[in-house]
C-alpha cells in the first residue's frame, strides 16, 4: 500500500484511496458478491464467444486453455486473500482522463505485489454489482470505484510478459511513422492483442491470452 | 518504452500508444504549440489563484517557490529534449474507466524514466490545443489524447516523496476505517494534498508542492 499511496495524481491533490478487504464479515460478503457477479459474467462471455465451439473445444487450444485459466479464476474470487477497492474522490465531473488520478496508484501496487512474489489481477467485476457494494461498504456515491484488484499467491508461474512489438505501439514525430531506435530487446516474446476472437466451427488461430489482464499482462 | 509497453490493459487488447516528439520539425512545432498553451494556462491559474498576492510574494514562502518552478516549467516546456503523447487506441465509447488501458503505462515509464535518473511530468497541457495536435501528427479522431509527458535532466535533486499518511489513504473493511497495519516506514515525509489555497492577503499556511504532478509527485 505504501507503494501504491506513492504514485503522483493532479497537482497532488492524493485523491486515491484503498479499501482492503481480507476476511471479516464485511470483507468475506463483498467479495462474495464480487465472485458471483464475476462467474456470472465469466459463464455468459464464456457461450456468447464460443469458447466451448468447434476447435476451441480441444482441451489444449490456446482458447480452451484460457478459458480454463478464466474459469479457475472466477470460482476463486470470492476466497482470494485480500481484494482491494481503488477508489476515487472526485472533485470534478466524471470523465475520461480521472483515471491518471488512480490507475498509477494501482500499477505501482501490481508490481510492488509481484515484487514480493504475488500475483495480482485487475479487473471492472465490481461494475455489476456496484450499487450493493457502495450500500454494503458505506462507499460515497461522489467517490469513483476504479477497479477491483485480488491479490494472491500464483497458482502457476508468472510467465515472460507478451506484447506487440514495439515497432506497433511507438511512432515518432506524426501517427503510425515508426521510430527507428524502438527496437525490443533480444529475447523479446510477443503475442496478438487483445481476446480471442469468435470461432465459428474453426479455430481462431493462435490466440493471445487475454482477460483478466494482470500487472504483467499474462493472464 | 519497453518498460511502458509491458504495462497491463483490459483483455491485454495493449491500446495504448505512444507518440514520441524529439527534434524533427513537426515534434518542434508541436512542443512549441504546447509550450505556449501551457504559460498561458499558467500565467492565467497564477493570477486567479493568488500566487503574487500578500505573504504568498514572499520569494521564500512555499507558494512562491511553487510560482517559480511552474514558471520555469512551461517555459522550458517547448524545448525539453523529448515529450511523448500517450494515446488510446477507443474500442468502446469514452468513459471513466478507460484510463486503466493506458495509465499504468504511463506510470512505467515515469518509473522507469527516473531509474535512469531522468525525470519525467505528467499533465494534461495539451487539452488546450487537442485540435491543432491531431491535424499536425494525424491523429486520429478514435483515438484518446490521454497525457502529455515532458522528460529531460531534472534540473534539481528529486526529493523523497511526501504524501499523506498511510491512515488517510488505506481503509479496511468499510469506507473511512482505518487499516491498523497501514503504518507509514520511519523516516516517511508527508504533504498535505493539492495545490495551495487561494490566499487572501495572508499566507495559505504550510502549503502543499502542487502542479505538475511528476512520477514522484514532488514539483
Amino acid at each position: 500500500m505504501f507503494a501504491a499511496t506513492r504514485a503522483p495524481s493532479g497537482s497532488n491533490r492524493q485523491p486515491f484511496r484503498f479499501l482492503v478487504l481480507a476476511d471479516g464479515p464485511a470483507a468475506t460478503a463483498a467479495k462474495q458478491l464480487i465472485g458471483d457477479a464475476a462467474r456470472r459474467l465469466w459463464s455468459a462471455k464464456r457461450q456468447r464467444d464460443g469458447y466451448t465451439q468447434g476447435s476451441a473445444a480441444r482441451p489444449d487450444s490456446p482458447k480452451s486453455r484460457l478459458a480454463d485459466t478464466m474459469q479457475q479464476y472466477v470460482d476463486a474470487l470470492a476466497s482470494v486473500p485480500v481484494l482491494i477497492l481503488p477508489c476515487l474522490n472526485r472533485y470534478r465531473e466524471p470523465e475520461y482522463t480521472e483515471g491518471a488520478n488512480i490507475y498509477p496508484a494501482c500499477q505501482n501496487l501490481l508490481l510492488a505485489a509481484r515484487a514480493y512474489g504475488y500475483g495480482g489481477v485487475l479487473t471492472m467485476f465490481h461494475k455489476e454489482v456496484e450499487p450493493q457494494l457502495r450500500t454494503m461498504l458505506a462507499i460515497p456515491d461522489s467517490t469513483a470505484m476504479s477497479a477491483t484488484i485480488t491479490l494472491g499467491r500464483p497458482a502457476g508461474q508468472h510467465g515472460q510478459v507478451r506484447r506487440r512489438p514495439l515497432s506497433e505501439l511507438v511512432y515518432q514525430d506524426a501517427w503510425g511513422k515508426p521510430a527507428p531506435w524502438a527496437v525490443d530487446p533480444p529475447g523479446t516474446a510477443f503475442t496478438a492483442a487483445g481476446p480471442p476472437r469468435p470461432v465459428a466451427g474453426a479455430d481462431a488461430g493462435p490466440a493471445a491470452p487475454g482477460p483478466p489482464s494482470s500487472a504483467d499482462g499474462s493472464p
